[in-house]
């Protein structure tokens, strides 16, 4: 492979003569060969993107940066959002846990970038930009990785996250109201209890996700607020005044999205509470989607020997050995990303525990992790709900008939002549194999006409909205 | 031992003569015998006899339960609340998950003691309440559980957790005002980096607390919702019309909070998201708890070989080995809290994901861990405020010392003669142990008159608020 | 009350007069309330009793330590075993994270008996045993918290844990072996499957069981290696020569367990990997145990409207509501402990990972969490076994409904007449609610006889041993 | 894009032109988009390519298969372990949770690759192999996955966990013995503790990572055994006669690993408690690792205003903005894979309770986070041991200072004067800022001379090694 010479602080290093990047990334490239390449995601560095750009514009506009260098960062800033330098970003999440050299790689690809686009080769004529004293001016490592994390983490929960999230609740929704008449046995413990309506029960999951993207979005102020500003320790060194405040209207322009600067860059810096935050929204979700995809693939099972009472769609042979078997695919799926996000909270909370002094150094894992959960809930929310709850329908036949077989419409009777009577029917029918009407008039406690009257399931699932 | 007999649906049960519980109780107590008798929490108990009362008033109301039934419910619910019954409550947590023996538990205490206060022996006379069809009545253990445990949760929250909390916040905000001109050194990756101030510092603890005590009362909201109305599935079966609301309004009214009842009763009685979503929020403060308790023991360790930066207060003896050894151990019983804490997490994390059609029957495991951790979070926060926080004093003379040993010092360099020249400074001056000003003039980039007035420790901390 | 003044290197406390503890215990108990009072667990006092006692005789028997000194040590710690003294231990796992005070507490309580079993009155008299100097003697917090808490765990472990798990295992051996010819539907997906026996199902259990024991017995050698004899920092300062073997000698002795001193004792305090060790394996029970239980309550879910093909023990009224309602309760109560093993696995995991240099200070919260669980499981799997799995009785009438109904059993074809003509008998069968054997003649891929002959479920169950 | 027709038992798919894969995989990849594409471990693709081999090796040895398709079986699979297909395989972790579209893709690749080195054209001509009736002969996806699953593990322990362990513990080991006799300070509860050896510090680390190498050996046993030869649910429908032992033979020939067939195949294909026991012996390194990187940046922190006892390698520029800064990476990375490694922890944790009848649908999420664990932790320890630990030196000056400035060194007077006058004369010194010896000799308790010969680092730290 071809190389060229790169230096930085520390000396010499060899680096592919095809990169942009410079010497500190190619340190790290060697130093931290841990897991798959390239493993930082790219939305951390399409957070570096933002804020870097806003930074030199802000930079400029506060008079410590000329408006050629903001210009030339801002340009190769937006390449690398077009998705133009994807390959120019090698480092993995095992590296130093500050991010460092994340931001270097960044540094170095915008100041190496600018000198092309200038027409000039890499490392000769008088350099357009400089990685740490331009492109890095008014910027720590320590500031910057956690606005990135931040700005990427914002970014997918409401790109990706919420909208799945909402879609899969508006089918949902409209499967509940559709389904809002049908009569079905209610089951508590796994076992038989008193009737509900099918469209009750999915009331319940529309209910559980909106608790789970409200409790989601009261996290968002939070996560709203970025670090920028407080360059190494929180103290804002080296920064011009206002620029805190002035960045951070940047990279709400630019993004679109609401971020302020954040209250307190001490906290900003040495804690991670916004992500731990954000991340227990997105557990909560994950519980409650598994609980949703449990429930759906109970009701499903069968075909002939089980539950049966719903039907889901069938999209792939589901055995390689038992022939015609489908399986409900989409709900493991969702259960498995649920199982995911619940291990990632332990590595995000465990992470967050741990910051010392003025800096959280497990920045990379914790962000890591936080997007891993939040584009899996929403990819699969938007998979679960496409391939499997749009498709949903009642089985009728079955429903019916297994409600009616139910000794729990005995509870109807409480009220008129009282638990424990009303328990001497259940418990007689159950051992004799007879139906609760056939015992009730044999016991002498309801005679036939009543117990029409009084035990109908319709009757037993309150008022239907 | 004395015994009488007691019946339910199933048959006689002996139960101790001096108990009040009856058979069911007893069922459980025989059938359970798991850990350390009598665990579930007294809390529990405590939001059964508020409900209780609560139902019996609504019942009322509404025209289903008599007054004198009314009364005497009410008058042994508050003996429960004034801890005169505590003994009369023997079951634990490892029962059925519905918690229906501790919700029978209470009916059957409540029958029993009502009995007695009328001048009966229990089991004689003609029975002043029915356990289930009036104590119990337009309730099922299904709706009654969940509701003991949210009115639990909530009281927990309010009375321990955040008090705790905030007490322990409110010292630190004074400290870090105290301490707000004391310049130190500033430790990034645990290494010397640029100064800040020790109030600047402890800012940040106070910013992760506050953001804490937000994220907590965001999700008091979901938590004040109650299941009760619900019964069996949901549905309110049983339940007269406008019981719901009537009896969440009695529980507001006699616990002085402000609860609701549930948007959802299919969600409040399949799914504890709630709870869920409360714990994270305690999760997140034992997270930020861990982190300055962690800074506080790491800045006061020595107290000769190590930073030493600040004092704490010396409460016990701290080895029985080692004489005269005084240790932070008020930092170790609250990060001991947050490690619990955060176990505490998965434990309600994984019951909230099972919960399957009409009911969660992760209940009691829920509830325990979540009273669990918001009292030791209240505890230890006083605990750790009142025996450590309140007493921390700055060093002076060693936070002087290190300081101005800092090589650090030389990032105000930066924005003078560039980060590769101010790095050399650096680097020379830690390879020959010497200080940085010798070789900045040595090196010819810094005059000594300029190094004397750009480099001090005092301006390079930013705006002091 | 009345009070008794006590000394110790810091100054003078007011201690309970009736109680035998002294200023050092009293400290503690005033400057860490935490949760509720007296939670450390007590097998750590007998944990702590055994290695005073043992002390005291490799001390005596290496010179250091005069024959009526071990004598009234263990004396008392005899006392401490028979349970005599059990008010007389009023701390919390919430203190310092060394379990300092816990071990002067039982130094104090040891010394201030020992005083009044020779007839004095506590702190007159010359005194029988000094706490620090005698009882204490060639020992530290250090190594004797750790040296108590492996004693506690491994004797929890084989006397409750193991015991527990080999009945319920035990049972479940011998319900496969009964239920070895039930032929029943297999499940994949929660969906119909091929057939299998009731009693190859069971063994599956007993396998994962019997793979959980020996996994726990792994871990007992690194469990079995006690600290003592490390004293402060791991090198043994201020004991007599071979005193570490001999310590541990005596406690083996005393305990009737394989203790022997720890091969290296800087990671036996800095360290409690073996504690991490041995709860894994307990989470790894747990995992097993989830399994099983949730397989129990699904096949016997019903009565009417769901699976039903086992029978469960009535073991109580299952609803407050529902009369006649039965729940599979036991594998509630089993499960639930499983979630809260899960959680204490996540405490002792991130406890593990903060020892500091010399010492681990996250003891008590590891102690307390293990011992938790190891007596969780025992007591859950006699309970299980007891109220439960012993009772577990086939349903051979449904039994036979559902395996006859499957489409599944077409896999038997598939080596006749390939997977895809078996596929499309299986899918037009499921169209139109006919049977396989319908469809497999009208379609002509199979006679009548062939099928007959070809697809027996009980020929599709392998080998039965 | 060019596209060819493939069918299976649902009906008709188009799959691009340049792909091997047929109609499932190509369902699979249109119905599960989630998360990133192609995620699903390139080591379990290789898993099954080892077990297709060998499973057409036992069918041929068994009369179930003819040679001809043996061979064409083995080719390819032995091109898709030299990662000559490594663009066949799109597949998504979340997906079916028995694999089954990923054991579909390698039948589909296999089959079409056979037919194409065959010299024909994709779904042209007589098929040489049918991916249903040749390629998974005599398998399951139920049985081949977690075969796989366990394959890939085995390999990844063995070939990466293990030798980095071991790489890294000889390394500590040659370090602990070099620094045998630094005597530096003991630190308890980050306070100044009595001394010992840095060598002796770091036989701790050693200890520790030997106890986790043998937990993580123990475990292997049960990762050895092979569902291959269940099949469907575990009772080996449709495989011959010695099908199993066989096939595990072959596995082990081809893998030369110590694979055997499972004792009990129910179990093996609804539970994956072998992966959470190996897992859990993970965890336990993960656990180990996390202290000694700690202790490691703690030791060496400073440079000037910390510890500073140990010198670290300095292998990249610390700070973008603070010049000359280095700050201990390594122990950074290594800290977040750990954190990692916890929360895979959770997860397999969670999909290993999950199991239901005859299977578990966890399997790819618990196969990716058990590789994903296997590999960071072999390879964080690499690079920890390159870039760090096999550099670290002491520092001795510092190290000297710090030691004899510790006023735990009083404790060597205990057994000469008491605890309580060896307590007394640390106190003074340390609150009048003067050093032992001076208060030891005007206290009047040890003559100069004494305490010169009495209190020697060098004397308190026990037999060195």
């Amino acid at each position: 492979m071809d190389y060229r010479i790169e230096k930085d602080t520390m000396g010499e290093v060899k680096v592919p003569a095809d990169k942009y990047w410079g010497a500190q990334t190619e340190r790290s490239r060697n130093n931290f060969k841990i897991g798959a390449p390239a493993s930082m995601p790219k939305e951390i560095v399409e957070g570096f993107a933002y804020l870097k750009k806003a930074a030199a514009y802000a930079n400029h506009d506060l008079g410590v940066l000329p408006v050629e260098k903001r210009d030339a960062i801002g340009q190769v800033c937006d390449e690398i959002l077009a998705g133009k330098l994807n390959d120019q970003f090698p480092l993995v999440i095992w590296q130093t846990g500050s991010g460092t050299q994340s931001n270097m790689n960044v540094n170095e690809v915008v100041a190496n970038r600018a000198q092309v686009l200038a027409g000039n080769k890499i490392g000769e004529g008088e350099p357009v930009l400089k990685a740490n004293d331009d492109v890095n001016k008014s910027q720590s490592s320590n500031d910057t990785f956690p606005t990135g994390m931040h700005i990427a983490a914002y970014k997918m929960v409401i790109e990706t996250t919420i909208p799945g999230v909402e879609q899969l609740r508006d089918t949902l929704e409209a499967k509940s109201k559709a389904f809002m008449n049908v009569v079905k046995i209610g089951r508590t413990h796994l076992m038989d209890a008193t009737p509900l309506t099918l469209g009750q029960e999915f009331s319940g999951y529309v209910a559980q996700l909106n608790y789970g993207l409200k409790a989601l979005k009261n996290t968002l102020e939070h996560l709203s607020q970025l670090a920028l500003g407080g360059t190494a320790v929180g103290t804002g060194l080296n920064t011009p005044e206002g620029y805190d405040v002035k960045v951070a209207e940047y990279i709400a322009e630019f993004t679109g999205l609401p971020f302020v600067t954040a209250e307190n860059k001490f906290e900003a810096l040495a804690a991670h509470d916004a992500i731990v935050e954000s991340h227990g929204a997105l557990k909560q979700l994950a519980v409650a989607l598994n609980k949703i995809a449990n429930d759906v693939r109970m009701l499903a099972s069968g075909p002939r020997s089980s539950i049966g009472e719903i039907l889901i769609p069938e999209n792939e042979p589901g055995s390689s050995i038992m022939p015609g078997k489908v399986n409900p695919t989409q709900c493991e799926a969702i259960t498995m990303v649920c199982t995911q996000v619940m291990g990632n909270d332990v590595a995000i909370t465990v992470g967050g525990t741990q910051g010392h002094y003025e800096l959280n150094v497990f920045k990379p894992v914790m962000a890591a992790n936080f997007l891993h959960s939040a584009r899996l809930i929403g990819d699969a929310c938007v998979s679960f709900d496409a391939h499997c709850v749009s498709g949903i329908e009642p089985n009728h036949e079955r429903i019916t008939e297994l409600v009616n077989n139910s000794l729990m419409l005995v509870t109807a009777l409480n009220t008129k002549i009282g638990y424990y009577k009303a328990a001497e029917i259940a418990q007689t029918a159950h051992k004799n194999g007879t139906t609760l009407k056939e015992e009730a008039v044999r016991l002498g406690y309801v005679s036939a006409e009543d117990f029409d009257a009084w035990v109908k399931p319709e009757d037993m699932v309150g008022n239907l909205k």
